[in-house]
């Protein structure tokens, strides 16, 4: 946990135009800087038809404040505090490729962010099974955009064109990639070259741990 | 792709308070509806210290006025148009517990999703490894208010108390609750028990795919 402790407002909202702005201007009011907002339209449950606003919350004069200034603006239904989703599940290993090498890289990601977690890191693997190039680039280039997403491991037998482009899009905004070896220029691109996918998911867990000892950029270009 | 389609802008922005109030502004002029906001500052790459706003966009007037609109606002760096979120990562199958068993529901989700995806689906499978009743009990909880979470996996040898609860919000937002055969409360609660690994992340992506035939409410409450 090496990042200050934040915390998360979750609203239930009548989903029309500018109740966004509203929201925006009473955080703006308290100081309250908004730094992780997700928000999105409730299409099951109870509050179907209305919209969650998850936000995350960081130097604000008086939370509690807050909530409640949150609970005075028209079309806001209920306010909720929250630990943040970086707080409950932490760093992101993303896993795409082909189904049966995202399964085995999986197997040693989760198996290695399982020992890191026991002792209290939160770290979560989030796969995708995609082939084809256009389909994979662009999922690949998706990963510079989502959140807490810190480092990327491409499984499959062959992967080169605009695969290999999007990684580079992806390690201009410091996210490593690991590729597994395999046919095509993708593996040129990548931080790192691993033949086995177990080890390929231990390895990526292990460089984004921030109790590790493993740091994927010492070994950059290297095959292993 | 049974959802109409919709698309994304990505801005990076000044990371000062009032801008999402800004932006809302402009969408809202356009009748441009976000339907899915997510804001992040950002902590890496030749963008640190701005933000990343990534809006999804329904019924707007014209989504090329509002692009180059957004452009003119004070601060803003950065505006691009991208396939949303839920177009390219789709569906979230979500899986959580001990790692021994959270890596083998992976793997029959990850295979299973192959199939689907291959075929035109979207199906993610996102794990994360977690032990200890208010440590699961909380990350459960957060499944209701993950974007694009269609259906949980809880993976263990023994879970009950607070998480027992917790099932219990998850399903209320519509999202069924799939248990292995484990010790504790949890499994009554569940939609369904599943006793292979494997077979409870195949019937979980098989479940929330478009194209499937397996109904998990037509079973809900047996024991496989």
């Amino acid at each position: 946990m090496d990042a200050p402790k934040n915390y998360a407002i979750s609203l239930v909202v009548d989903n029309h135009k500018g109740i966004l702005r509203d929201i925006g201007s009473v955080c703006a009011e308290h100081n309250a800087n908004i730094i992780l907002t997700q928000q999105e339209t409730v299409t099951r449950g109870p509050d179907k038809g209305y919209a969650w606003v998850d936000l995350e919350i960081e130097g604000c004069d008086n939370a509690e404040d807050l909530v409640c200034d949150l609970r005075t603006i028209f079309g806001i239904r209920r306010v909720e505090q929250h630990d943040t989703f970086s707080t409950i599940f932490g760093k992101r290993v993303i896993v795409m490729g082909g189904g049966a090498q995202v399964a085995q890289v999986a197997m040693g990601a989760v198996n290695e962010a399982d020992r890191h977690n026991i002792r209290g890191e939160r770290i979560s693997v989030d796969t995708i099974p995609l082939v084809g190039e256009s389909n994979l680039a662009s999922a690949v280039e998706a990963v510079a955009r989502l959140p807490r997403a810190s480092i990327l491991v491409l499984a499959g037998s062959i992967m080169g064109g605009d695969i290999t482009k999007a990684i580079r899009t992806v390690q201009a905004e410091e996210i490593p990639v690991i590729c597994l070896k395999m046919v095509g220029s993708a593996s040129d691109a990548a931080d790192l070259v691993v033949t086995d996918p177990i080890q390929a998911g231990v390895m990526a867990v292990m460089h984004i741990s921030s109790i590790g000892v493993f740091d994927l950029y010492r070994v950059k270009g290297r095959e292993f």
